[in-house]
């Protein structure tokens, strides 16, 4: 801390900044907890003004509406599952797409993930919404490559690869209607389990 | 048809029944075509009459209102589902689950699937909501009996099972989402299709 507060220091400068994005962070996590308590519809921003214990004008400082903000947690969600995304290629495609899908489904168990579900069936229009689908068409998108490449480097068996797309985020996807944080399982044990699910299938194997 | 129309008949009777039931489901099938296309928000109970050409209040001898007139159509898609439920001594329990899977993922593919996920979504209270998912909870019952069933019959690999039934059932109840009449697979191939994938799994078979 500078012990002159008065003296205008970098330091400060940062602080100010870092403090902004405290302040943000706050309101997303806040905001994303309540959205996925009660729903969209039966969240205000006034209730989330309420739980951050500021005014409403201040949230306007963050988000010009109820839409741009859950857009904005839903945003989030996916540039997580997309940070998993990057190409290794010491490893099989079977491991890296193993390796996304994790990631992908503990991001469905949060309250972050609950929003992308929400904004994804809202259907918001506007550049959020689009942000929002290009997001969604990148990851859909590079399961797809990981599902061809393993067909070629024989880690993953031949399938139709737009069925098997849809059928792997549509299992991964719902996570968020039936987690339950009060449940035995956490959130890495449910993505690991559910991803050796995937990979095994039903039969046994010989 | 009787040659005397003012005789009563058994057969005119029995007429007014068939005839009843007929207008019943053209109801059904009208009122799931509307909600598929436009959603259950953006469709009225006056455009379903449109779409019949008869007086709204036609409509409200069949359903007292929207919620029960959608949460009647989602009743008849789950008991499709349930429909294919029926034990099959002779057969493997994988065997079942896959007749089971491919009519449910099928059913998934109707307008009246699709009315059964927004009821679903909704949460529909009152007797309608109620018989809705006790319906619902057969169907995750039934799923969870053959998983265990097969493991001690040799068809099905050891599995987990809670979660192996949230990721079959979220798998299949998101084709409501990505399904288009217009593309090219028939219905009973993406069933197919769909339940080979989930017994196969992603990894090859050696």
């Amino acid at each position: 801390m500078p012990r002159n507060p008065t003296l205008k220091s970098p330091w400060a400068a940062r602080d100010r900044v870092t403090e902004r994005e405290a302040k943000r962070e706050a309101v997303l996590q806040t905001a994303a907890r309540a959205f996925a308590e009660n729903g969209y519809h039966r969240t205000s921003l006034e209730e989330i003004a309420a739980r951050l214990g500021v005014s409403k004008p201040t949230i306007y400082y963050y988000a010009r509406n109820k839409d741009d903000l859950i857009a904005a947690i839903a945003a989030r969600a996916l540039d997580e599952i997309v940070a998993a995304m990057d190409a290794d290629e010491q490893s099989s495609a079977l491991s890296q797409l193993s390796h996304l899908l994790r990631r992908y489904a503990e991001i469905m168990t949060t309250d972050f993930g609950q929003c992308a579900i929400v904004v994804r069936d809202a259907r918001i229009e506007g550049t959020v919404g689009e942000g929002f689908r290009k997001s969604m068409s990148l990851i859909d998108t590079r399961i797809r490559e990981l599902l061809i490449l393993g067909e070629k480097d024989g880690s993953i068996a031949k399938c139709d690869i737009k069925l098997t797309s849809f059928m792997i985020a549509g299992a991964i996807n719902e996570i968020v209607r039936w987690y339950d944080p009060a449940g035995t399982l956490a959130p890495p044990m449910i993505a690991e389990k559910f991803v050796n699910q995937l990979t095994t299938g039903l039969a046994p194997r010989k």
